[in-house]
């Protein structure tokens, strides 16, 4: 399936924002990408270049029963974290055995060498954000600005 | 609800990641925090200090039906994606309102001004990451190392 065919007009542009549909999680299945030496992989659809995301890149994901990656992976520069949000399955980090299920959260460090698989009988489904290690400042409240304006919303 | 008292020992730590248990979608609601001048508010759960994260702040959030945001927020200098994964809902940014939905993804500049709503009769589920705008340099297969080494599973 073309993944541009069927996602790239549902795309909307603000002055501070974008907003995509990437559909409901039945369809991510379906999201399909050319990986140089892997071919068309199925089930990964990255966000980063869709939203014009500039401080991490992030991938949703839905692996089917009995798939896997079929290689391991470390990382350069950046810390990734693994949102499991539904199904189950495993991670393997340093050749220590996780299992993971819906709201299992995983934070792995550059050098953590990563595989993970789904072992069930069902889709499993995750998100993976990736940004720079050690590139957050000022987070959460800490960071946020509420000016003096009521909110208001039509009928 | 003590966040701490159901949550707290839900964690595994290895040299170089911490898995967190955060619990199922449907647990979400149950979620809470203390918020400086707003009080205990609920569904809402950060994650960063939970498992050690250093280049982004997530939380996951549940919004009951009818319920909204008290207030709008802009940031200083991290940028915010929202990935909405169940439910319906609205955002209004800089006063331009969005109807939201499962696969929703919305990626708003620090200066945006942001709040929002669920206005459905289910629960409205999302994934708020904030991380500084411009820190990733390089990401995905392009920060990424594959080593010579093969998968293995036990049985």
């Amino acid at each position: 399936m073309s993944d541009c065919a069927t996602h790239c007009n549902k795309t909307r542009n603000g002055t501070h924002f974008t907003a995509y549909e990437s559909g409901a999680r039945s369809d991510w299945p379906d999201h399909s990408l050319e990986i140089p030496g892997l071919g068309e992989v199925h089930g990964k659809h990255f966000l980063k270049d869709r939203v014009g995301l500039t401080g991490c890149e992030i991938s949703i994901n839905s692996l089917p029963p009995g798939g896997g990656m079929p290689f391991h992976h470390t990382h350069q520069q950046n810390e990734e974290v693994y949102i499991f949000i539904q199904g189950k399955g495993q991670m393997q980090i340093d050749g220590e055995i996780l299992d993971v299920q819906e709201g299992s959260i995983v934070r792995i460090n550059p050098n953590g060498l990563r595989t993970w698989r789904n072992n069930s009988h069902e889709p499993l489904l995750y998100i993976v954000v990736q940004m720079r290690e050690n590139s957050l400042k000022q987070y959460g409240f800490g960071d946020g600005v509420v000016p003096e304006k009521a909110v208001s919303w039509p009928d």
